[in-house]
């Protein structure tokens, strides 16, 4: 009989939790693979009184972070993040993404020699620099394990809801692919594994670039046809950025949950959609905006495109991308709103 | 010096008129290769005691289909179809579809040997004895010409307003393909040629049944994560049939406008998607709601699903289509609109 494997969750906000939901619900009905228990590494806090990790073990619910939905009492709540660590086969990294280097930091040393990651983290961090680094890679990097991304479509309160939806494991390996899906895919969470890991894990932050410009497109006025050619061309820029940096992506991951269907709902919902529109009406600074629509917390889209950019610029490439670069460009005040569309006059797609 | 190409645009409704502003105001900047005047054919009809045309000759302006945009003086509007399509070289289609093959008819033994016709009729025929049939395929069998099709996210008063926009033209040949081109592409209505001539005239009818899709996920409550889903399983089952049914077709040509670009503001707006969701929320019958809601006219979708479970019927392929047989049975009565989630929980694309 083989040693039965350990997970563990890495970060109990509500995408966390939704996940620890899945999970918690799927090992045990692996007893021939998995132990049942999920430890989930919760950063203690006081809610009325009592401490949060006690809460989830009592009361098997994250009432500050996934209020109204209950946990399985196989999901225990671990204030110290190397204990909840401890023996895991499985690292599910689900926290805002400027903690993973402090919580690696943590964990170096500490770990099975076998032990992988999967990262559920939609952003990216600035390798030294300027341009892109993939969380992953910082994980692989401090770490020295191999980390794999899971991503799509997927806000957590409708998961958590239990409302059909898919996302994408990015994984080359075609065991450990399998494995993965076996410990998240749920009847109403579907999966599908693609091998193109880097280019599900980089959809993730591009999007938000396009989701600007949709925003800057709902602003100016303009209609339906504008918004489709806006979400198209970046669509297009993305896969070509892809393969310019990334260079073994594959058209049709673009095609999966964390490729069209993540940029789609990104680009009729979405704060980066919805500040950039106000960006294009009001005449406020995106920092402005940030604090009165945001309560001051940051968008994702316009650090993606500063980064983006500088990664075009260090190849001479800013004409090959005049989406991605006019985005840019609007958002650091270099151009107007109103002159977005004339810089999508000679797009290369239509050359 | 060649001889000047004449075109004619077959139709004059608000599409027809858009496009008839576009070519009318290329052609004179081409005179090289083609002659300025362009012939419309317009359906004659009295408005305010004037003829339709003479309104057109007169004011330049098609009162009735596009009010508020002139067209260029050299677009000339020609009551009666043979007259129309007197020595042009390239024909354009843009007429509702019932209407195609009696147009045809009339044109029969009209046409110069090398005329080429253009389709810009998003729908489709039925073949005989049930199935999807081109409208292009129309077109070549009943006048033995040339046809290819120009598809897009394309509102026409939207184009008729110059707000940027894209589509594809699908044209296998490279020459004729930068001829198309040159004839329909402005500073603000920008086309990309692909030679995956069927893919690209196919989607525009295969959308109209995942839009329906997207209204029931809308009328039964579900968020984005549930739309997101049912958009992109759409269009895998899209790129499936295509596979299935037109051998030659291409994923990449669903990246173009044509694809996703347009299924997804089908999904958005639109009235397939529309009356798919009250039709969740009502209880009432199809027939019903178009009454109610489109005076009478009839939705695309629904019939689509129809012929297209024909064809997959007759391959014995329901299953690996579970989106598009589930959105049938539902048109139908045969399911009920609550099932829908259920039937895509064994999705091929997740196995």
């Amino acid at each position: 009989m083989p040693d039965l494997k350990r997970v563990c969750i890495i970060g109990s906000g509500n995408w966390g939790s939704a996940i620890a939901k899945i999970i918690g619900n799927n090992l045990p009905t692996m007893s021939d693979k998995f132990l049942p228990e999920v430890h989930m590494w919760v950063f203690e806090e006081m809610v009325n009184g009592r401490k949060l990790t006690e809460i989830i073990n009592t009361d098997h619910e994250n009432v500050k972070y996934l209020p109204g939905f209950k946990l399985p009492p196989n999901v225990v709540a671990i204030p110290d993040v190397k204990d909840s660590a401890l023996g895991a086969d499985i690292l599910v990294f689900v926290l805002p993404h400027q903690f993973v280097r402090g919580v690696c930091n943590q964990l170096k040393g500490q770990l099975k020699p076998n032990t992988i990651a999967v990262s559920l983290i939609k952003g990216f961090d600035v390798a030294e620099g300027g341009g892109i680094l993939l969380i992953s890679s910082v994980i692989k990097q401090e770490l020295g394990i191999p980390c794999f991304a899971l991503m799509g479509a997927n806000l957590a309160n409708e998961v958590a809801a239990e409302n059909y939806c898919e996302a994408t494991i990015g994984c080359k390996d075609k065991e450990t692919g399998a494995l993965l899906k076996e410990v998240f895919q749920s009847s109403y969470f579907r999966l599908v594994v693609c091998e193109d890991e880097e280019t599900v894990e980089v959809c993730g932050a591009l999007k938000n670039i396009v989701a600007v410009g949709a925003g800057f497109a709902d602003g100016l006025g303009y209609g339906d046809n504008t918004k489709a050619a806006v979400i198209r061309l970046g669509l297009m820029e993305m896969v070509k950025f892809c393969e310019v940096f990334y260079p073994s992506s594959k058209q049709s991951t673009f095609l999966e949950s964390c490729g069209v269907a993540d940029l789609v709902t990104t680009c009729y919902g979405g704060r980066n959609r919805r500040v950039a529109e106000a960006y294009a009406t009001s005449g406020k600074s995106i920092e402005q905006l940030e604090k009165e629509m945001l309560n001051g917390q940051k968008l994702q889209g316009p650090p993606t495109a500063f980064e983006v950019n500088y990664m075009l610029k260090s190849k001479n490439m800013e004409e090959r991308f005049p989406l991605f670069t006019a985005i840019h460009n609007i958002c650091k005040g270099n151009l107007r709103t109103r002159q977005f569309m004339d810089c999508l006059k000679n797009h290369p797609e239509h050359m």
